[in-house]
């Protein structure tokens, strides 16, 4: 009876409580473009929750996700590193099935993950798209990314460089999954580090680029120090499922967006800047010059170097406005398009992505203003 | 010879303080939609300058109203109260050239405007579209108001409560001007005061809307304090040019933006709310409801109070960003649309805009989900 | 074997997680002055955790609690009410214990607490200080309460008209409560709700204010749709030990601050008034009025309406800044203090604690400037 | 007659306005420190307004100066370049008057200077602390030196590498402004540069350093690009008056905050370290280290490198905020003081400071815990 009367108390206060929790739910979009053929996808593939060594329930990682402007985010919770495990039953399904529910209401698309978790080497492997993340809790490292990649999954390698440059370099346990084809991609950024070795790594063994927040307390206290964003992988996929954007994993179609940077090779990052920039036709014309209005669309500010003999040696535009630029050139000789590299658009380390910017609506040459 | 040199010295410096000017010059859009068959103007059309009892050299307004997102702003010195006249010159057309001038090179337009500037009653109007402001010098103030309206332009009354609602009410010198036919607007906001009489009698005597910021100051100084936008009207015209403009001035064809509110003739704030916010199909559906996002484009806060039975309360639909909401109903009879009033966009005062948010994608009835 | 190679393996990566978790920690002082006598300490007195439907781990509560200014932090999971329970062990004092050892390194003192949990009447009820939470758990609600008294603890009702007032009013059990001695004081803010009614309550039957965040999910999410602070109580206290705040707490010398308003006795919210603004003797006078600087370096915007003759009729000192303020005054005829009420300095509901602003260095009356 | 009414109306007018002009006037002091027997005053000392090349009336910088915290601000037009002169009458005098006259009833302090302004080389000067500018306006630009001088005033160099390095450097006229006595010092940093050389300069000839705004449009514009502050001289005085300012300068207690930088004599950056930077005893305490608050109260981020053996090897104090910091050290062999270097407070180029954080309350050795 007492125990019936406790239950009913319980029930009361579950019903009662529902009203507590009608908050304003936000979304903040992140403003990147489409690219030709694709829907770029906002993905952050690699996050931890309270059911390994996380700070978090899992379904705020759903929530922050669709509140920071995310599409996907993976659970990735370690297999074999188990902090909490005292106080939390051993599940390596449970956090991607709470997250997921809450995803649902969201409007949010949760991968099923985890981080086979190794010493260096061979270090931390993320899988993807898993059926039952506890079939890879398994003695051999190398059986559990084999049990990965059965289920048929995007398997990549975690901050190699973490560990230092002398221990994350490539070694021979890489090599040998990369020859049984069950290495996918890498991390070229993991939280606030990139990693222009892996990058170089990546383009030579067309592997995947991937960047990821590998966020474990709330995402407002971990990544507020940073610059405002985590560190994410567009996924640029024929559709939101789990299945697209497998795909487009395997198919290499990503780019990372970290800190003031966008990692990728040159097709996709250049199809970003092209849905991204809009040079205006010229609004005031002078002999010796004309003034345009350039739109940067992107959540990013732009960082444009002169490569040619015309404009500004330097334009940053702002992400999300329009900046004037004041184009001089020599009289009556108006140039129709400026050659510029965009410096914080990496296609190699250390490389900028080089764009002609058309003029629109001026013909090049010795004529009169047009 | 002396003199010369001196001229020689002043070019060098002109010549070489140019490379200190070369500064970020960023505009930050308003995102309003424009409306069937008219652009929507984000338009100032009452601010000062050194020129009057401003604190700014002209050019400063043309370069704030870029920069705030602004198309159009009229600069409106007062033509009889001059209080820096010790220091700067006589010149009522001067303004106007400057902030013209620096406007060419940025992309919005300048308009040559005035203040008539009375004591109350009659009180403070300002003349848009302008030839020679000088005219307007004149002893009577009827001269000066029917001058400004020879001149083929457009005139409003500033701040009528400004003196108190006493002092401002309608009287007979408004009611002279209006039957004349040389009174077109009255601002129904300035500054920080909205003024809900004053709203009243443009719907009554069909006088357009107009608010603006009667700024002085730097924007940044003066506005900070506000919610981070001035005052502004918002013109629906055919064009950025001012001919477009005077004739929606003339037609009516304006909102006022101030603090959170909206306010305008039902058909436009109709329309800016349309081209607004979208309702998403749910994207999460269960017996007795579903889920779906709500997308604000505008730049507003939007504030929703339920008048039909379904639906939540009050629904706040942030600036540029995504809500999710829960719409529950008795099960298997979904809505297919709900009834609310956009409590902020106000129809007249005290009253806001009545709207039926179609959920898109739902057919009503006892029907399977579909 | 093989199990100790994992635990090896695990143990590494532990060893080398370490560097992963050094991060900025930054605490942002919450700037209220001490009172004569006491410490101010900033209290958030009922929060949850994973271990009962909070969304966090409890270590982030310290956390959270530490970067906010916080002194002192209740954790005050559900005894009843427990959703998690299919994933996280049934504990009433792991929360506690994760906190402080947390806490411990970032010096803000954790207290054990709980929250009983009814349906209403009688409704939820937190016991701070508590030795073993456990005990609480029992069928009879009073016995609850009677258990957390014999611990020797406070215990007080939390967010009373969270049901409605119909349910929330003073009921036969809370006067039982009452007269047993058991029940020392009730919330008088909750997360974003003031209770009026509350405060007259606690005014007439001398029960302690308290007002709390209630949070459940991360505080930046929670709090941050908000004005920037969660509510919580200032404890006014001899020590930052558990011991002085519960005598602080029994002895009512608490106020609460929730949004822009701080309540209070009367003899507290003056004394932080008094410690919190400056005026300065006048840097400038002129015949007929002088200008003072107003220093506010409390964290609270504070609103002062006039209730005399002299001086704005409503002055805003914003927090952590100075103010200028002209003071006119008939000529020669200088006042030597002005009256205002703090119009958000609540001591009791709608009425604002009485002040009178001394201006220094001023002596009153027809004589020539000091 | 008719004039007559003008007048009234003007004089209406005029009386009306004022309440238009009652608005937040709201001041964020600078939080440095004072040093042992000087106050810290926040300078700026080179600024213009709309009587030479400026955008603003002078009354702006007045404001501008207080509302961000500055105590002093100098009002230096260019004596030569006078672009706005079509407009504006030829007063070298009158910017300082109408700056000075709304400094007083904000109590900000305004000095009064020029810009004498001549081709590179010899460049720009700011002559200090003048009683006529209308003086300088000389043909020979060693008068106009000369004349400054002889008034008894400061002068400095103005953005000595603004024309390039090439141009900037140190030539036959500096020496002979220098052997003469009549330059004082240089500008380390102009805007957003700063000058590595000068700084070398200043340090070798015992100039002092100076570094300002040299603001020409609305600061709120002009700044805002930057890291929110103006570059600005910290100037150690006995007293906020002209006199004290010019004995500080004239003996090169100053300092110069620009970006993140502090730049300054050893001593007077010393000591402002010393008084912003407060290192609690120790909070909590382990075998093989501790745990401890460092308070910054300065405005500044403040970095430091580990030169020693002992803490992190980099600790980032935040502005106005606490850092825990954990000093891990071998077991029981306490340190009771951290060697470290300030790399932002530049006591040389490239040169940070060196501090020693001594830890409150710890004796150092082999010892049981204090």
């Amino acid at each position: 009876m007492a125990k019936y009367c406790r239950m009913l108390f319980v029930w009361l206060v579950v019903f009662c409580m529902a009203p507590l929790f009608v908050e304003a739910q936000v979304r903040h979009e992140i403003s990147f473009p489409d690219i030709p053929g694709y829907k770029t996808l906002k993905c952050d593939l690699h996050t931890h929750t309270v059911f390994s060594d996380g700070d978090v329930w899992p379904s705020v990682r759903a929530e922050e996700a669709w509140r920071e402007g995310l599409d996907v985010v993976a659970i990735s919770d370690h297999i074999e590193y188990q902090p909490h495990k005292e106080h939390v039953k051993h599940d390596h399904n449970a956090s991607y099935q709470i997250a997921a529910e809450k995803a649902r209401s969201l409007g949010v698309l949760v991968i099923k993950a985890a981080e086979i978790t190794r010493g260096t080497p061979p270090g931390h492997y993320n899988a993807l798209f898993l059926d039952d993340a506890s079939e890879l809790e398994v003695d051999a490292f190398v059986d559990a990314v084999r049990i990965a990649n059965e289920q048929g999954h995007f398997v990549f390698w975690n901050h190699p460089l973490w560990k230092g440059i002398e221990k994350g370099r490539w070694q021979d346990i890489q090599q040998q999954l990369y020859d049984s084809g069950w290495l996918h991609g890498i991390e070229v950024a993991n939280g606030s580090d990139y990693y222009p070795e892996v990058h170089e790594w990546c383009l030579e063994k067309n592997l995947t680029m991937v960047g990821n927040s590998d966020i474990h307390r709330p995402s407002m206290i971990e990544v507020s120090t940073a610059d405002n964003h985590r560190p994410m992988t567009l996924v640029f996929a024929s559709d939101v499922t789990p299945e697209a954007i497998r795909d487009a994993l395997h198919a290499g179609r990503t780019a990372v967006w970290m800190e003031e940077k966008l990692i990728g090779k040159k097709q996709y990052i250049e199809a970003i800047f092209d849905g991204s920039v809009e040079v205006r036709p010229p609004h005031f014309r002078q002999k010796a010059g004309f003034y345009v209005h350039m739109i940067n669309r992107s959540h990013m500010n732009i960082e444009l170097k002169r490569m040619g003999d015309v404009g500004p040696e330097e334009i940053i535009l702002e992400a999300n406005a329009t900046s004037v630029v004041q184009i001089k050139h020599p009289e009556n000789d108006r140039p129709a398009s400026l050659e510029y590299e965009v410096a914080n658009f990496l296609i190699a380390p250390g490389k900028g992505l080089p764009v002609t910017l058309a003029i629109a609506g001026v013909r090049a040459g010795r004529t009169a203003v047009d």
